[in-house]
């Protein structure tokens, strides 16, 4: 359940009247989410999805916003946010930070193929080009300082092993940092829901509120982790062909230097981290009147162990 | 024949690589527009309309793209130009002015029927009410000080009684001046071949390059004199359901003042006036090279006439 703020239909209907997007005719409520209000609003010109921002820092929130617009007015299919009378993509509905972007059309893939990883990976490299254009800057609230907060916040419930891995890994990333590696805005967190599928095609990249600045290679490392494996729930290593699919496809659109290949071992690590130690900081330190289905955190511990045992090459030819 | 300056496969795939749209799966020419070198384009990310800019005036093509940028982004289905990865809109092709935009889905209707003027009327009024915090400006090209230039450059090709009837109607014009009228930036050519339906929704406005700032009811008459004829060829009276559907969506979505009603009449004629000029121009004084199929002016001095003998109130209740 992931509508924490009610919204009726009259107060929409009055609340579009400062939008030019016509009149309403549905409102349904989105259940999957847990950080924010979501529901699909359909009017007399087109479908959207409204958020109401439950929980992010309202001095991100322009970061998140103004980055879906740049990346929609150069052709990435995301979310656009709406802009009101006012000329502003963020309003208040309901006494929450709230915004209406375009619904995208298309279904997320639960086993996504070599060819589907391939289309992922030219779009996540067309992201990186549009967004280095883009002028917002939010360092990646989930980088390695964070790491290091949640780490500390989060030993108290581990057991010896768990803290052997998390401490040996946060001390080697932290002898492996790459400042000089190409940087950006980047996603931080293209999951396959986050990415919706029409035709074989990626039709919409959505949920960009974990975005950041951080290195392309990194947003690359995220989406093999979770796209890549052999299979997730037996066998979590990285399956050579629909790797060399998201590696391959991405190298051809925005190649990737010999210094980012070299860390490529390193990213996939940190990006296994990253996920292992915000599934135990939700575990063991959930917020106050969360409702959040838990991920298992295990299921990163086990990536990064695979990827700490086995290096990876980056099969890029 | 609309091709003004031939692009070839090579050459836009090697322009492309300047966006972040994905690369070049087909490209065609369009036959239609008389103004514009005109491609339909389709990417491995989507379809678009490429537009060299053979004749509009370098100065004035930011605030057409600017302004189709932000109708889009206000929600209206309008092409959203493409932004490149210097973030422009604004390219140069084949030593032409160049801009990508978004191709919209629908075909235009010839014979639109009262739900689709109402539908036209309801669209027409969100386009002024987003349009209203657009900062650009460019006074209407076709406005006032054009129609005094083009009737002088005309005047020597006309009979006596077109003469009369244009002396009469730019005096009756000139004392009619409504500075008070809400303003703004308008599409100013919203002809039926410039909407597009599917569905029976209007899905798209297109040609957007003789916008400009000028009364919203001065738009509103555009689209009544081409719209709402009883019939196009043989009575070129206003019919009265259909007017009455434009001009009451319309007024519900952005209500018509007291003075906009009063300038009704005067604008109906303002707006036969300034086509029945261009098509004259058009005429009369061909630009050299251009193959152009004309238009008949003497459709906008019959509905001219009209108007001018029977002022039409603006039925609204």
């Amino acid at each position: 359940m992931s509508v924490f703020t009610p919204v009726s239909e009259s107060q929409l209907a009055h609340w579009l009247k400062s939008y030019s997007v016509g009149t309403l005719a549905a409102l349904e409520p989105i259940a999957a989410g847990i950080e924010n209000t979501n529901y699909y609003v359909t009017t007399s010109q087109g479908c959207y999805v409204l958020t109401l921002f439950e929980r992010l820092p309202a001095a991100e929130l322009p970061f998140y916003l103004e980055l879906m617009a740049h990346l929609a007015r150069h052709g990435i299919p995301c979310p656009a946010p709406v802009a009101d009378l006012a000329d502003r993509y963020l309003s208040t509905l309901n006494g929450k930070p709230a915004a209406l972007v375009t619904r995208l059309e298309g279904a997320s893939l639960e086993r996504p193929g070599t060819p589907e990883c391939a289309e992922l990976g030219a779009l996540l490299a067309r992201m990186h080009l549009a967004g280095r254009s883009y002028g917002g800057y939010l360092e990646n609230p989930r980088g390695p300082k964070w790491w290091r907060f949640a780490a500390q916040k989060v030993m108290p419930f581990l057991d010896k092993s768990q803290r052997e891995v998390l401490e040996n890994e946060i001390h080697f990333q932290s002898r492996h940092r790459f400042a000089e590696l190409p940087r950006g805005a980047v996603h931080a967190d293209l999951f396959r829901d986050n990415a919706l599928f029409q035709d074989r095609r990626i039709s919409g990249v959505i949920d960009f509120y974990f975005a950041g600045v951080d290195c392309f290679v990194f947003d690359l490392a995220v989406c093999a982790n979770d796209w890549c494996l052999a299979d997730a729930e037996r066998d979590r290593r990285l399956d050579a062909a629909r790797t060399r699919a998201l590696l391959g496809a991405y190298h051809a659109a925005r190649p990737l230097s010999a210094r980012e290949r070299d860390a490529w071992p390193v990213m996939l690590r940190a990006a296994a981290l990253r996920f292992w130690l915000s599934r135990l900081f939700d575990k063991h330190l959930p917020r106050p009147g969360e409702l959040v289905q838990v991920h298992e955190p295990e299921h990163f511990r086990d990536i990064l162990g695979l990827r700490a045992a086995a290096p990876q090459a980056p099969w890029i030819a």
